[in-house]
């Protein structure tokens, strides 16, 4: 059970910048985890695609957070960044019926759903700002 | 965000032999589900080392539920099967202070822990009888 290496990067970059406060380039990013340029711009990308960065040009430019901390759910990062949610292969979204022999006589997949939901919802509790936090909350 | 294809393999051989109601031979389980031999010999040690199943040697020998499918909640299976509950690297057991220039000052780990324990919490709240049931719960 392993969330996405995108995810991952996506979740430390925005824990970065909320940390920094200030604009950080991409350079400073990918030195600060020791990732590539190249997973770190596409992971930047779709960030600022759904509204959580945003990435300036420019000689002061670089990339900072679009909203407040308070603003950004968790739950929400990982529901973006995470572009398979399927747990098992039957999850999948168009899945052919001869996938597997148990089906149409097995719920396995809708008790996957529901725990899928109170893990997202569960995350959604909690924000960058909690996150950034420096007591526990 | 996906469970290991161990753990997949194994959810789907406890649903067969409950749909089922008698033992069954590694041989048929493995042409159900067109997985390896190998593969699924494993996972058959890891659910009989966790009392999940039985396996019985002799001619009217295989494997077979160790106890009633209302007795197997989902949760335990995925917990024996998933051997790394990290989602992030550093949710790893042993993990070194360096890992990450985040921590100390990051609170990401509680965040994630939190909901995979409500992830698996809501998996225990059904058992294989539930999956195999011909009416949604």
């Amino acid at each position: 059970m392993q969330l996405n290496l995108s995810t991952d990067i996506a979740l430390r970059t925005l824990i970065y910048l909320g940390q920094k406060g200030s604009p950080a380039t991409i350079a400073q990013v990918s030195e600060a985890f020791d990732i590539s340029k190249t997973h770190l711009m596409k992971v930047v990308m779709t960030l600022v695609a759904a509204n959580l960065l945003i990435s300036e040009r420019g000689r002061n430019g670089g990339i900072r957070l679009a909203r407040d901390a308070r603003d950004i759910p968790i739950g929400e990062v990982v529901r973006q960044m995470e572009n398979n949610l399927a747990l098992v292969a039957c999850m999948k979204e168009q899945v052919a019926d001869d996938i597997c022999p148990l089906m149409p006589a097995c719920h396995l997949r809708g008790v996957l759903f529901k725990a899928q939901q109170a893990f997202l919802t569960t995350l959604d509790e909690s924000s960058l700002a909690d996150i950034l936090a420096t007591q526990t909350k």
